[in-house]
C-alpha cells in the first residue's frame, strides 16, 4: 500500500450547512450529486451525507455524537496566524473546544469542531516547517 | 484558511497494535514519544492515543464504538490493485466491511476498518486519475 490518502470524507448531517461552514472559512469547492469536493493539497476533502458515507463503507451510521476518533490538523506559519484563523472559525460558526495556548509538547495550538463535530487542530509548530505550497515533510526524529 | 490538511491523526486504543497494522500494510514511519508519524504525500498520517488525542482537542474521548463519521479513501490505479490491496489488508488483520464491487456511482471500490474501527475505502475510480506521485487533482465537474 502506498503511503498516501486520496480523499478525506467528512460525514455531514446537513450538507448545505457543512458546505456553508467550509465556504465561510474561505474554502472553494465544487458540488456535484449532493457531494462537495474541495482540493486540499494533493488530496480531496469531501463533504457527503453521513448516512450515505457509512452505508457506502458497509457500516451502520450510528449516532453522530461526541468525538469521532480522528483529528485533522491545519498547521500555519505563526502564532498570530493561529489567532487570526480562530477568529474566522468563530465567525463561521465553528465551536472552539480548546483555546489557543502553548500545549504540553511546546507549540501553540487550538482546536475546534465543525457543525458535524469533526475536530480540527490549528497549530503553529516550528518543528514541522511547511513548504511554500503548504505541504509537510516530516522531520527526521532520529 | 488555506485549503490543505497538515496531519490526519487516528486515535488508537493500543498504539503498538495500530502501528503493527499499518506496518503490515507496508507503511514505514517513525515512533517518537508514544506517537507514530507516517509521511503520506504532502501530509502526515499520525497514530496517537485516542484518549490523549481527544483531550488535546478539549473533547471527551467517549466510547470508540461504531462509525466515527470520517472515511479515508485510498485510490489505486486498477481494479486488480483494489483486490491485491484487500488481500494485504486481510492478512494484516483489517476487517473488510464492504466486499469489492462496482458501486452505484459506477467505480470499483471496497472498504475496511483498521483495528480501531477507522474506515478506509479502497477504490479504482477512472474519473479521479492519480498523478505519478499518487496525488489527486480533482477534475472540473462543471
Amino acid at each position: 500500500m502506498e503511503q498516501r490518502i486520496t480523499l478525506v470524507t467528512l460525514g455531514a448531517a446537513d450538507l448545505a450547512r457543512a458546505k456553508r461552514f467550509y465556504e465561510a472559512l474561505g474554502w472553494q469547492g465544487q458540488e456535484v450529486q449532493e457531494t462537495v469536493f474541495f482540493q486540499a493539497g494533493g488530496l480531496g476533502l469531501v463533504l457527503w451525507s453521513r448516512d450515505k458515507l457509512a452505508a457506502d463503507c458497509g457500516l451502520a451510521p450510528g449516532p453522530a455524537t461526541g468525538f469521532g476518533g480522528i483529528v485533522l490538523a491545519h498547521n500555519v506559519r505563526s502564532e498570530a496566524e493561529v489567532d487570526a484563523l480562530l477568529a474566522v472559525v468563530v465567525r463561521a460558526g465553528g465551536t472552539v473546544t480548546k483555546p489557543a495556548a502553548v500545549n504540553e509538547i511546546g507549540f501553540y495550538s487550538s482546536a475546534f469542531v465543525d457543525p458535524d463535530g469533526h475536530a480540527w487542530e490549528i497549530a503553529h509548530n516550528p518543528g514541522f516547517p511547511l513548504a511554500a505550497d503548504g505541504s509537510l515533510t516530516l522531520p527526521d526524529f532520529g
